[in-house]
């Protein structure tokens, strides 16, 4: 039941490295090691994921090579148990698509010096199609 | 450490009745009744504020008196603790603004019987800007 004061720091640092590996076709399969075994849930565009492997499966399932990435917001809160809840609002684009706003939720959960991600959801606004 | 396999209804009720009352300006101020006194984090547009008190005064500053509010997407997952993450994606109208996309993220947490809000996050998607 300890607040972590560097709760802005890790949300940003966090995200920055999530997108770094997601947008990297060549390591996107790596993120799967942020994920716990058992432990991590995945809403994706309404698709309910648990567990470290199932999420490997749908993120080796997105075909896309080239991502461009734009963060509108990214605001982190301190949690209770010593986690992060992060929201970011952003804008993508994959490969020739059109650019779509999207929303996505972590909550990282602390285990021993680190993080996993406990929770995940992502959501693509599809009111923006153009 | 229990899983809520009502997490959906739960979320989906929340977020029905926290809209309800945030959308009639003449309730908007009951819901401070939502909060912990102390133990409630808000980020509004970046801002952040903590505990009931504080966030009655900024619930009290919205002077819009009409919102139109459509909601796009509701997802939800069942907390370790027994609480609910809620990722909301929507779009609202104040009076006579242009519409904007927001995103708003709340983890509600067992207390007793019910819940109150510990964490929300709340952004427009000023991307969207007419």
């Amino acid at each position: 039941m300890a607040l972590n004061p560097q709760y802005e720091e890790i949300g940003k640092g966090f995200v920055t490295q999530y997108y770094a590996l997601f947008d990297d076709s060549n390591q996107r399969a790596s993120l799967a090691n942020l994920y716990n075994a058992e432990l991590s849930f995945m809403t994706f565009e309404g698709q309910q994921i648990q567990g470290a492997a199932k999420i490997l499966e749908k993120l080796q399932s997105l075909s896309f090579q080239n991502i461009n990435r734009v963060l509108t917001a990214v605001d982190s809160q301190p949690m209770f148990d010593g986690g992060v809840l992060i929201n970011v609002l952003g804008r993508l684009q994959t490969d020739q698509d059109h650019p779509l706003d999207y929303t996505q939720t972590f909550v990282l959960k602390p285990m021993g010096t680190t993080f996993f991600v406990q929770h995940d959801i992502f959501r693509l606004n599809l009111h923006n199609m153009a």
